[in-house]
């Protein structure tokens, strides 16, 4: 006998969980079709130098790669934004423009396990590929925005942009190559108490209250600036935000944030972040303008623009916030047809075949049927599954021609025909 | 610039093959759950040791495996069977009996590439586990007819069982340890002339003409015995084939044949595999009982009864008969609404969340308006899009409260009201 175990970091998603996953991803697969957003697949293995290109010290520690039988050196899937940019390269002259696809794939990543941080996690990306019109920009935070209402969330998309950001560097008289690590620091303000700020940056060798005293009032003043005048004092971004209300996003749905910076180096225009009042822990969507990435593997620049969704963090804030639809805790099945005897099997059939074809998902009872009271463990199966109806068919009912049709929330009872049944269940 | 390229036996899936096999997904996935079926993931890595217990000297061979950063062995999914034996195991005490799942994720073998042999492929596993009711039998069949109906295939299921097998064993007169031989040869009996299986027989130290005097007879009697009196003799069997008869397969799609064989050792019941008179290239689909295989990490029995689909061949076949709909072969979009200029682009705007809105597929021009005329190449991105409607709305239509709507494969166009845009378009 073998040891059944899974690896650290990894997950089983049992059907109650991956019902909620499966949800999800309908919910936002429809959205990106409705946008004219196309599937996109790509392998779960590549070349290492395709993958390292890009992630190379970070991807070093933390890609899963090995040499294969055929001694290739191969890299698992670390994001969907270097096969995006492969694909790109490769299928070019095929390819619309824009090229608008969406990705929803597993990633591998050697991460230490830690609360809602894994080795395997689903990413669910969409961008638009091949266009510098900011109405692509608009269009995607249009998309994003109209997913986050389908899922029934409250929320905001905080946007930014780098000119802005750089344009605060200068303001601030800081020189090009402090510019990363005062930007990381600005990216903590939502997260850290400000005197933190001010203590981190004086241990870099900026001033006591650098940021309190210079950062602070530059970001206010831009802030200020765009509530008094709507403007973010970029030009492109200015467009983008004008054009994301024409798109029919709610003036509440949408903010300028100056202090908005996300991570990546790679983005060249606007950066925008998801957040929800009622769920604080980090963003539930973010992304951006990226308008030099893809083209280490072309050669030439394909300006693009795109949202990665935080899939898991959607899925917790959802289950915190009591988001999921009654249908998806339930159960698949909505009937369960019970069996009363071997002598009445054709007639549970017959019911079942009916309920199906009439789109009710609906079981049989599959177990054995030998005890002495059939139905109490028919039933009792029903309800720890919580499929919410019962139909029971014994010969005294087929000598009728009905049925019982039990409700196991409300316990009622009654006997009607089997052509009356789809319209009781409902 | 790094050169863009992708491992052999690994699969690119631009937007137009996508759309297809999310289309058939979808298909499979609604007929499941209307049969009950609930929706199982597991992880893309195991522990070697688990997936070796099952697979040794083949999956020594084929599988994907290499040690991680935490010197632990690790193997990538190989199949979907052994993790759900590993899930069972685990989680014995929560799952409902019959524990009734479907999965479909990828699986990694290291397969010599050659044509519909791929490195990564997409397994699509229905299976009831621990049920030994036959009324589970039936039901998978039931399943599979309704999922191949649905695909709209012209099949048959052949249906066979280990025990009729074995017991033709017996009639020809075979010692146990000759039976895996005999059995394999059997199983070519519909792909290869009946002389090449006398010559393997031969050559294998079995008389001159073994097949054709001694196995055809046996299997001919069988099958006549079936024409004839409706019976395996097999009283399992028969009862599996009353079920699937009563539970609705239409007796054109169900057929017993003596001469399925399934490679797999693990089968201990029925077995049986699906076939297309219209597409002769491998079944497209198969499964059996196994009541042993989930013991190696249970240590008990846990009889069950499964099938899996053939993904890529029906994706083929499906090509192959012309059984994609128009809707799937066309974009995502419906509709490309045009921008005449910056100054009409509010109305453009408005069109599109309008028909969004009402649940039409709608695109937006993304591209640059900069042409002296910028229709033509809107038009041209439609086109080559295979986008069936564009909308129009320059000055003179928006002065008059009306839009243009182009259908792009009549080349009619007409002018109408925004409201009524979606009842045009169909």
């Amino acid at each position: 006998m073998i040891k059944a175990q899974s690896l650290k970091g990894f997950r089983d998603f049992l059907p109650t969980q991956a019902k909620k996953r499966q949800f999800v991803i309908e919910k936002l697969k429809s959205i990106f079709r409705s946008f004219g957003y196309e599937p996109l697949e790509t392998p779960a293995l590549e070349y290492e130098e395709i993958l390292l290109g890009k992630y190379g010290e970070e991807g070093d520690k933390l890609m899963y790669r090995f040499t294969d039988n055929g001694r290739r050196r191969v890299a698992m899937r670390y994001d969907q934004t270097v096969p995006l940019a492969r694909v790109v390269a490769l299928y070019e002259h095929i390819l619309p423009k824009p090229f608008k696809r969406y990705q929803i794939q597993p990633v591998w990543r050697a991460e230490k396990p830690q609360k809602g941080r894994y080795r395997e996690f689903l990413q669910c990306d969409v961008d638009a590929v091949n266009t510098t019109s900011p109405l692509s920009d608009a269009e995607i935070l249009a998309l994003v925005a109209k997913s986050f209402e389908s899922l029934g969330f409250d929320f905001k998309i905080h946007i930014n942009s780098r000119p802005v950001l750089y344009h605060i560097m200068r303001e601030a008289n800081l020189p090009e190559e402090k510019y990363p690590t005062v930007l990381s620091i600005i990216d903590k303000l939502d997260k850290q108490p400000i005197e933190h700020l001010d203590e981190e940056l004086s241990h870099k060798g900026f001033g006591e209250r650098f940021f309190t005293e210079k950062l602070q009032p530059l970001l206010t003043r831009r802030l200020d600036h765009f509530h008094n005048n709507q403007t973010t004092g970029d030009t492109n971004l200015d467009a983008i935000y004008t054009y994301a209300l024409s798109c029919g996003i709610a003036p509440k749905h949408i903010t300028f944030n100056p202090s908005i910076v996300r991570g990546l180096d790679y983005y060249t225009g606007i950066i925008f972040e998801v957040r929800s009042h009622a769920y604080r822990i980090g963003s539930l969507a973010g992304g951006g303008r990226y308008d030099k990435l893809i083209s280490m593997f072309t050669g030439h620049e394909v300006p693009s623009v795109g949202v990665g969704f935080g899939f898991d963090r959607i899925i917790d804030a959802m289950e915190d916030l009591e988001l999921f639809p009654q249908s998806v805790l339930f159960a698949n099945s909505m009937v369960l047809v019970t069996i009363f005897s071997m002598d009445t099997l054709q007639t549970s059939f017959e019911i079942t075949t009916h309920l199906r074809k009439e789109g009710i998902s609906t079981e049989i009872y599959l177990g054995e049927i030998k005890d002495k009271n059939p139905l109490e463990r028919q039933i009792k199966y029903a309800l720890a599954r919580n499929i919410p109806y019962v139909v029971i068919a014994g010969p005294e009912e087929i000598a009728n021609n009905i049925v019982i049709l039990k409700n196991l929330k409300t316990r009622e009872q009654k006997q009607i025909t089997i052509s009356n049944l789809s319209n009781e269940i409902i």
